[in-house]
């Protein structure tokens, strides 16, 4: 019954669609969108607005399920089929589809509504009321970092917002970026070629998931129980930023995580550090020893063992790194540095190795709270970023290993005096979900209709990279979809994404918004 | 003229007693002070909780005044002659002095007044609203400090406190052993001498610090300003723990001590660690391969020269630690610990030695608040316990040259984005005021006196320690005042000195009372 009325409501479309637009070009298609954007920035960006206006976290339910539910509305309002994809105990998946009637192939989006944890203190403003401000390259202001995304503060109000407004401005909200940007750019990109009666070529189906901030933890589960639905021809994962250049760019993989929490206990109470230092261990100490053993300080990881299961570039892989524009020489001057972890190694050369970040690290106090004391514990936050063919349970096992190897005691829970009494270096070990990496091959012929389709609409060759630094869990779309993906990241590399003042520039919302029209409009075409 | 009727109050006060008491044996005495404490515990438990309920922070100008005021006071009652010796930018020292008539010897007593920063939400009640509760030896509970000195909660409300008082019961609040305990301990002594007409032998002089807690930067300037007034035959110097074993102790001799705040620089806003990681320098991994290059687990400090200045134990103090009664065992059994960082050297041993301990460190986020981003800094907070003949003047130079050749750059202050894109591993380098170690020979015959009459009251030898392991400015009173010090600490082992929940033990307080009356009573007879 609601497929018949779809296709009805499809159909009426394309016909309408059909009767005006003569000039199907790329380059038409483009100008078409753009002027429909121009036409609406104020509207565009207010709209965007209310939906970041609205907290995320994937374990907040009750704010989570708001998020899903405005999403579904502003696809309805679209025409889209929507139903919320369930499994128990995760955040619903927005999924909506969109028939285009006559259509031979189906394209798949996907992007993520849940955003990161916030650490409100660090913010200029709050995560979750969204502000535009113009965005200075350098207040380089001393003690501050020297770009935290917030220009010089000034706010501008969006009830007085007229357009056209700057490009450079860019609107701050948690998520702004990572990973709405995706859902706003594409539902404005059907407004467009709907506006400017462009057909849309394809059948469209979008997948918008509620966890990835927390590791897609069930994501599998979710694809195994909705396989059906989820049939079609290619995946348009869109998370991420852009090339450091800001030119756009597709990665054909991405590495996989793990996340690692440890808790190292010391004595049974706050000791006076003068009265027992040098007898009573000291926890962040040990903890330091322990981390320093794990990796040098050119992130070289040295736990036996840990590089054995990584598959080496190919030849066309590595020489679309080389080929790809120097982004090491503008970044260590915007980012104040003059030498990297990576020994040498150009970013993205770096990222197709495995890495072992500190995220956090914490015992005692500093500064002004600092105490002459041995605290009873230490902790430290770590991620690994995994490269193919990693799997994080070997490099659980790895690291369990080396840790005990180095002569401590693993516990799940925080240990009792007796566990204490018993065992030396006594250590809390917790992994987070995590998931492996993947990496297609770039002349892989199922996703040439979406890179040609972006070429053209860009009208130059588009930036390739085998590997994005970030992870996104791209494996499951090959491996339990059976289905291509290719990554389409549309912000700003210097987005903050997962700090505070996390931002999305203006310019990269429209770009996103034309390279998404270009794809509904062209990539049907583009099939062989 | 305040002299004058000073020495007549003194006199009369002289006269009372020399009317009354016959016995006056060192055992006669303790015996009347402690039926004198026994009959008035409520009293001066409520007296001590009024002291304890003044915050003070060396840095909280107008509240350390009300403590010099209100010690004055207490002085005053008790027929002290007190004056505040002020330096420009110190909190006052609170001297008195009590003459008495026909004494050939002078005693100078030391405690300060001042208290370590606190960690309120560490705490389990306001750090200056005193609380009595009873101690449980070791709640265990998991996941929490298996004894925070807490006990199980319960508090023992002042207002309907009647004696005898369980002598195992604790007062909580900053500086209830740390240091003000024996400023109530001396002062009660007083009393207690007073009401059973035993007559003090000795001129007494008191002087109070304020800013011991904050490395006691004014301490030599007000020794050389007031050192006609500071004359005297010995220093009882009071801070510290007795001995693990619950028994008392003295020490001839205290490390030194000088503190580090390290603020290392990565990149200049934070970036997401996926993106970034093994690429952009991540300050926690660096400033972590610092500290573990400084030191290693075992506390043995890897900074070449540390060691150089250490002056060797002579045979009679490493005769005096070997012949200490045995605190590891029963030290590790109430910590939960079964090992040490002091590669096996015993406690009293081991803080014979430098140390280097971290008091904290802190980048990014940890546990649920952690976020997959790379921080812009990461911060440590260290502290040297020197030993003699170190200086800090020497340790800072060891410190920063082998800072700058692990390849950092050291800076004073916040660097600006030209700094930071000229210099490799920017690090800033703050020194906290510092001293150097004291250690006087246990046979000094100008100490006997006071050992002598510590020794007639408790009946038995005191333990005698070559260093006590916490810092107190010793060298002061031996370089600059050039007079004998000994330390004479009350406070139970177990209080968790600098940490939350500082306690004391009441039966500390009653055995600092009895000694300190003891040595006011019979120090006199002592000298040859």
């Amino acid at each position: 019954m609601f497929r018949q009325s779809r296709s009805i409501i499809a159909g009426v479309l394309c016909l309408a669609a059909g009767l005006a637009a003569q000039d199907r070009s790329p380059k038409a298609v483009r100008d078409l969108v753009r002027e429909y954007r121009q036409q609406h920035e104020v509207e565009i960006v207010r709209s965007y607005a209310q939906l970041l206006s609205l907290p995320n976290l994937a374990s907040d339910t009750a704010n989570i399920k708001r998020n899903a539910d405005a999403i579904s509305k502003m696809l309805e309002q679209r025409g889209f089929h929507t139903q919320a994809l369930n499994v128990a105990g995760a955040p619903p998946v927005v999924y909506g589809e969109l028939s285009t009637p006559g259509a031979k192939h189906t394209l798949l989006f996907y992007a993520h509504y849940d955003g990161q944890p916030v650490d409100k203190t660090q913010w200029a403003s709050d995560p979750w009321q969204p502000v535009l401000r113009p965005s200075k390259p350098e207040p380089g202001l001393p003690g501050t970092p020297l770009r935290d995304g917030t220009g010089d503060g000034k706010v501008i109000p969006f009830e007085s917002l007229q357009g056209p407004l700057n490009p450079e401005w860019r609107i701050y909200a948690r998520s702004a970026s990572d990973d709405k940007a995706p859902i706003q750019a594409l539902l404005t990109a059907i407004d467009a070629v709907r506006a400017a009666k462009i057909p849309i070529g394809v059948n469209v189906k979008v997948f918008f998931e509620g966890e990835e901030e927390a590791g897609s933890p069930h994501l599998a589960e979710v694809f195994r129980q909705y396989g059906d639905l989820l049939k079609g021809d290619i995946w348009v994962l869109s998370d991420g930023p852009v090339n450091q250049t800001r030119r756009m760019q597709l990665y054909f993989g991405a590495r996989g995580v793990t996340d690692l929490e440890l808790t190292l206990y010391g004595p049974g109470r706050v000791l006076h550090d003068g009265h027992y230092g040098n007898w009573a261990p000291n926890p962040a100490a040990v903890l330091v020893d322990l981390l320093a053993h794990m990796r040098d300080a050119n992130s070289h990881i040295l736990i036996p063992g840990f590089y054995d299961d990584v598959r080496a570039l190919t030849a066309a892989e590595r020489q679309a790194i080389v080929q790809s524009p120097d982004v090491d020489t503008p970044l260590k001057q915007e980012l104040g540095l003059t030498w990297t972890e990576s020994a040498g190694a150009s970013l993205p050369m770096a990222i197709t190795q495995p890495a072992l970040n500190i995220r956090g690290i914490e015992a005692g106090h500093v500064e002004e709270k600092a105490q002459n004391a041995i605290s009873t514990t230490a902790k430290a936050s770590v991620d690994f970023r995994l490269v193919p063919n990693q799997t994080p349970e070997r490099v659980h096992q790895l690291v369990e290993q080396f840790i005990t190897q180095q002569g401590f005691y693993i516990v799940r829970q925080a240990p009792d005096i007796e566990t204490r009494r018993q065992h030396a270096k006594v250590i809390k070990v917790t992994w987070g979900p995590g998931y492996k990496a993947a990496r297609v091959a770039m002349d892989d012929p199922a996703v040439q209709p979406v890179v040609s389709a972006m070429e053209q609409t860009l009208a130059s060759p588009v930036i390739k990279m085998p590997l994005l630094g970030g992870s996104v869990p791209m494996y499951l779309f090959t491996d339990v979809l059976k289905t291509p993906v290719v990554g389409l990241p549309i912000a700003n590399h210097d987005n903050n994404q997962h700090g505070a003042n996390e931002n999305l520039r203006l310019q990269n919302l429209w770009d996103g918004i034309e390279v998404f029209a270009g794809i509904l409009a062209g990539a049907e075409k583009n099939w062989k």
